[in-house]
């Protein structure tokens, strides 16, 4: 208790608007009733909690159905398909060797901005890609998201697990993923080049070239999130690496797992809305009209700058397209 | 029901995936567990509201209570001054005439980033500002915000409301501001301009200049968000109008309103944060670090493009600079 005092007592502040003592102890008795307001609001977010956990109890079976048909391991009845809503395809012929929904979580990712990542080399590994599953770690709000592969010609691991652990506060504190065991000669996330190194000639030395052979990363999907550099050469490095790997979790547990059909149909969008610059209005009063370009949904997936909050949101619906 | 039908019908999609029979059937069963999984989420997201509700309640007289202290109505005892880390300023002088906390609403706004359409002409009349209310609005999950202003030279009202409504779903449907009552001449948000009209010299007549006077909106808070243009143009001025009215209430309401003491002392943010760019990071592979560009906080309001969802938040706590 008192040590949270002392952190609270450092937060500087602006004193310009405390004109007199009086005015002093009214601001006193404001945060006084913030404290109140504060108990208020974290006993309100402990009951969300619990009726979010309540729902991804019941959200769970929808999951396993899910990865039974996409797997092709359970084959839906007549029944399963009385969906609101069917879809219609015309021209469609009956191939009885097609297992399950291939290539589906392939299709899903590539509707969704994480498809800027996705380089040539990832593709035929995301084709193994049956399932990714959201899975609660312990009592607090850690969770994982498992990403489960079938035998496939590049790496052993069957489930490749993205584990965030969160502070008590929500702070993200870390994210541990499973190192990944590639198979000889497949990982494709590194590439051998040649370095040809020409030394400086020195007394009686004439120069000489050496060449060595280094081992670059390939950016791509899997270098950059699945099983990013566990090895960063500064905080700043570790950070942004922590980041970036955040954000694509945060997008796919609260707006493509949880819709990844319409994902895989195209209709779904995880698009970041546009920002509107203040500025840029007043300057309109004259100028041209810019709606159109206001209306380009940027590709970018946001970034918390320094230790950013990692407030756990709800599973929202998403904007159909 | 059949009208919810025949419009998910119309959603367009991509069936390119889909290659044959077999697979269209499990997708229409992958469409039905996600009928379901709608089912709970609308379950879930209606308990979450409740809750909000719930609380907003309880927040109600912390908020009463802090106008009291604010306009001077009530004087706090020492017992009300026993916050956990209270404020102290040096050198600070008794000044028995300061009633309340002067131009309380006026410093929390110049703190966040509302600022930006702050003007000179706004600030007069923002010092009479004495409350902002969170309002709910008949049973759905329509509010107001009503501005609450002291007797002062510019206009009559002693409330100016803001009242959002929402759609079933959740859209945001309409924004209804109360017309302000100007006193005489002292609307600042218009100004009257002489216009030089020059004719041009048609047949025996020489070019003639006439000089009429036009009124013109003066960009400031007061005439971008207080009270806009209620007579756009066209559909996508009044869109716009409404977003950029939507994005500054939507942010007093979650972010600043539930926290202002601690806006008043300049010690919470609402900025957003940083967007982070995916092409970027594999361009700084081989550049230069440029960390501290990521850092800058934008100075930006969000708008969502075309009609956006209007989700409610539930109230956050503000990060502390």
């Amino acid at each position: 208790m008192s040590e949270n005092n002392e952190i609270e007592m450092e937060l500087p502040f602006d004193s310009s608007a405390i004109t007199s003592t009086e005015v002093l102890d009214r601001v006193n008795a404001l945060l006084t009733l913030q404290d109140t307001q504060n108990e208020l609001t974290e006993q309100m977010e402990k009951e969300i909690l619990e009726i979010e956990k309540k729902y991804l109890k019941k959200f769970q079976p929808l999951a396993e159905k899910r990865f039974e048909i996409v797997s092709g391991k359970v084959e839906p009845t007549k029944e399963d398909q009385q969906c609101k809503a069917p879809i219609q395809v015309e021209n469609l012929k009956s191939v009885p060797t097609d297992k399950g929904i291939p290539k589906f979580w392939l299709h899903v990712l590539q509707n969704t901005e994480v498809k800027d990542i996705i380089e040539e080399c990832d593709i035929e590994a995301l084709e193994y890609l049956v399932d990714i599953k959201i899975v609660q770690v312990g009592d607090a709000q850690d969770y994982s998201l498992d990403f489960h592969f079938s035998e496939n010609p590049f790496f052993t691991n069957t489930v490749i697990s993205k584990t965030v652990k969160l502070e008590e506060d929500n702070e993200l504190n870390e994210i541990v993923s499973t190192p990944i065991n590639w198979k000889d000669g497949k990982n494709f996330t590194v590439q051998s080049k040649k370095k040809t190194v020409k030394s400086k000639p020195t007394k009686g030395k004439a120069a000489t070239t050496t060449s060595t052979t280094v081992q670059e990363v390939v950016p791509c999907f899997f270098s950059t999130f699945v099983s990013p550099n566990q090895d960063p050469t500064s905080d700043e490095e570790a950070d942004e690496i922590m980041y970036i790997q955040y954000q694509i979790i945060a997008k796919l547990k609260d707006i493509v797992i949880p819709e990844a059909v319409n994902f895989f149909l195209g209709r779904a969008s995880d698009a970041e809305e546009n920002d509107y610059d203040f500025g840029e209005d007043f300057e309109d009063e004259e100028g041209e009209d810019d709606d159109e370009e206001d209306d380009e949904e940027e590709q970018t997936i946001k970034k918390p700058s320094g230790k950013g909050k990692a407030q756990p949101q709800q599973p929202q619906d998403c904007k159909q397209q």
